[in-house]
């Protein structure tokens, strides 16, 4: 089991802040929810950092933010390149890639095969945008240090620290409840409408309950900023859900119980037409 | 046995001349020849490729080198991720990283642990500057369009094709050889004075004729166009060798005689004072 990962634009919002010592943890974290969702357990990292000119201390940063996540996670981090690109990257940009190698046995590979009409779509909270919707964050509010500076009393920070709050990782808690769950949706750029049908079987559909979670603020703060409908809110952003969780109506009760902040918020229904995801 | 690679400022002369179809080869060429040097078979590849703003085409064309090259050398591409980064690229700008996976036995790992003083140094000829060199030559060439498309008549073509010749992969006429050679480098960023001793055992030096093999035209054009002092060329550029092999005396003629274009080039020497790198 393996995958290829970068953190998207959120690298603009840390080059902004001169803050690089988390985006390695969101890549870490990121790559590892991505291998999850099969059930792979992660066994390797490796990086790739490349800038226009290398600037030792904020490599350094970044790699302090690789280790601590592939530490807290049990993770070999056992190498990487670091390429200096003069004239691809202007000023204080970079790019940063991640690259992990998981084992899952071949029978225990979750593909969401079981699922059947009528299972339970569990929701995890996410701890902000994690890796996704920052182009248009960006567009949004620019990305300037005074605008990013700003503190949000509906955030309880400024909106900077809010952006670069690290990708959340599920590896622990999920787990020890892997043989519990028939499927599971990691949901990054596309949202639960662009990541949940890819586990679907054929036939079926999901149906979330919006009222089922508290959507944070920052997100209500973005489509008060642009006007944004709801539709492409759903479809940008995590809106509060970092991870989907299927399973039997019957283990509802043991899942929530062993994830406190875990919420019911949905169910897997028969499909109608061509539509695959209906937020109510 | 795992690498991970990008093919550095080579991709900006590919978005000079819009001529993606080639790149792809050089990155999993690079990275083939990288695990080579353990004695590895590259297994799985996953590819990176980010863009301030995707153009199907330009992914597509860099995919189709990709999966030329991977079919080449019999390694599966299981997958990868195309990321637009509005604002981190300019124009047609890109990045392009790639991640190996490869396999070798234990007992067959080539470490240089066996390389002895009076052992052969062989080298393998480059096809052109590889993926080494390209900010240097951007440097001291730039990279618009009329620079790239001038003829010179020692490359017996433009500037722009000789920069753009892909990669070599050294995997289908070494893997035979593999248990006659006791040391591999493969030239890359360094040259032969930054690549060589890293197999070499302590106490131990590399002692080049560089007069043993033609050094091509490109490098005499870069390092006149530049007043490029010689040990500077030796440290940035591959210089014409792309491949080095360590073997004792008594195997260099079945060596040789496999692999035609193989030149004696030096001889593992005791170390003198620092320095682990002679050419003479």
């Amino acid at each position: 089991m393996s995958s290829v990962d970068g953190v998207g634009t959120k690298l603009k919002i840390a080059s902004a802040l001169a803050k690089h010592n988390t985006i390695g943890i969101d890549l870490v974290n990121h790559c590892v929810n991505d291998i999850l969702t099969c059930g792979a357990e992660p066994l390797f990292f490796l990086d790739y950092i490349a800038m226009g000119k290398l600037v030792p201390e904020q490599v350094e940063a970044v790699a302090c933010g690789l280790a601590q996540a592939c530490r807290e996670v049990g993770c070999a981090l056992i190498g990487g390149e670091t390429a200096e690109m003069p004239g691809l990257y202007a000023g204080e940009d970079y790019e940063l890639v991640g690259f992990i190698i998981g084992v899952v046995e071949k029978e225990k590979i979750i593909m969401g095969k079981t699922i059947v009409v009528g299972d339970t779509i569990i929701g995890l909270p996410s701890s902000g945008l994690h890796t996704n919707g920052y182009s248009l964050v960006r567009k949004l509010f620019g990305e300037t240090p005074s605008v990013l500076n700003t503190h949000y009393p509906e955030l309880g920070r400024t909106l900077g620290e809010e952006l670069l709050e690290p990708h959340r990782c599920y590896h622990h808690q999920l787990k020890p409840l892997l043989p519990l769950i028939k499927g599971m949706a990691h949901i990054t750029g596309g949202g639960l409408v662009g990541n949940v049908p890819r586990i679907l079987p054929q036939g079926m559909a999901a149906q979330f309950r919006s009222r089922a979670w508290t959507i944070p603020s920052i997100f209500q703060l973005i489509q008060q900023r642009g006007n944004v409908a709801q539709s492409e809110m759903y479809r940008v952003f995590n809106m509060g859900i970092g991870m989907v969780l299927i399973c039997s109506p019957t283990d509802v009760d043991q899942l929530t119980k062993a994830l406190p902040e875990a919420k019911v918020i949905g169910e897997v229904v028969k499909q109608v037409g061509k539509v695959r995801v209906v937020i109510k």
